[in-house]
């Protein structure tokens, strides 16, 4: 069986390539990455560069630039200033981007069914259901039978992080034989080299580190 | 109230687009097309062009010419050649591009939701459930509500032909006060200026005017 995930560069989609690993082999893994206008999207996908170099995984990127020419959104270039706070502050809902993860759900499960991969692995997990609805459980749910009904049964989606937040994540990706790279994960939302700090996004990946008693590996502003 | 329609520049979507109209005012109604890379886009984004322009609708292209760099499909340039035949021969599912109007659904609400349009209107009906697994009532039904949980409730799919064929889509077609301009539509799936008359996009479509005994407006090769 082959498995495919979308690889964000972060630290929970890096964690799921490896309990994707587990589960099917490392060469059965396929990496997908999306280029879009996301303000810190050309860190990220040298996160997701520098992750598949270092596991061997097999590397897409998938160009969805133009598509969110007419979307709004805090998170695109074209949008406003990243806001700065806790995650779960409503500020932070300025950085939804309309549909992006059914979106690319949906563009990486028509990449599975025509390159005979049959499960999608994603990263959504519990830290971001408050702001993003398409993060949650009875999102994820549809989203599993919608993409099973538009494959023929071709593609079944894997979250294995649905119910678990990013202390939880680190609680597994601790936990493998394999160390999970994380000093090359890219978090922050903001655009510029090291991350802030103190953008939603960092302060929980802080908290995660935190509640490990670990210190997070990446450099901060 | 605001709804949006993805439209082809064929018959079934410009029909849509119409009873659309009939309930929001053609004022609320929005025409979204997708520029990518199967060989009868460019004659479709023509025949949409000329639709909106009959019409007055707002008209947006949104381009998802990239992301299909590694889908196989023979109605993308990059596959086989089209089929000829019946649209419910086996040959014809060649013609599939996995989950294409999933994508294209997701990314269409995405557009919705950015720009505060309550309704994603989709021309799917029942001459393509026996090939299109993303065109079915079972997919269908479950598209509408991971929509409505990926967009917080905030936009809904209407497939007002599900459950009719071509044919019943033109009868509600013919019965308009306005005439819905089916000679400026596009149907053929092939790469030429002419519809061909042989594929299975064609074929289905003249049999449903032989059916109201009406010749189909548009010149063949």
């Amino acid at each position: 069986m082959r498995a495919a995930t979308l690889l964000s560069g972060g630290m929970d989609s890096t964690t799921v390539l490896f309990a994707m690993a587990n589960m099917v082999g490392w060469r059965n893994c396929v990496a997908i990455s999306m280029r879009y206008p996301s303000k810190h999207n050309v860190y990220e996908l040298e996160s997701a560069a520098k992750i598949t170099m270092y596991t061997g995984v097999k590397h897409v990127i998938i160009d969805a630039g133009d598509l969110f020419k007419s979307f709004s959104s805090a998170l695109l270039k074209t949008g406003n200033k990243i806001p700065e706070g806790h995650y779960e502050h409503a500020s932070m809902s300025q950085t939804v981007v309309p549909a992006r993860n059914l979106i690319f759900a949906s563009i990486a499960a028509g990449f599975c069914e025509s390159n005979n991969i049959e499960e999608l692995w994603l990263g959504i997990h519990s830290g971001d259901h408050a702001i993003y609805p398409d993060c949650r459980p009875e999102f994820f749910v549809r989203l599993v039978e919608t993409v099973l009904h538009a494959t023929d049964d071709k593609v079944r989606c894997v979250a294995p992080f649905l119910n678990q937040d990013k202390t939880g994540i680190l609680d597994f990706g601790f936990k493998q034989n394999v160390t999970v790279p994380y000093h090359l994960t890219r978090t922050c939302y903001k655009n510029q080299g090291n991350a802030c700090g103190r953008c939603g996004a960092c302060q929980e990946r802080l908290e995660a580190f935190a509640n490990h008693g670990i210190k997070d590996p990446i450099e901060y502003q």
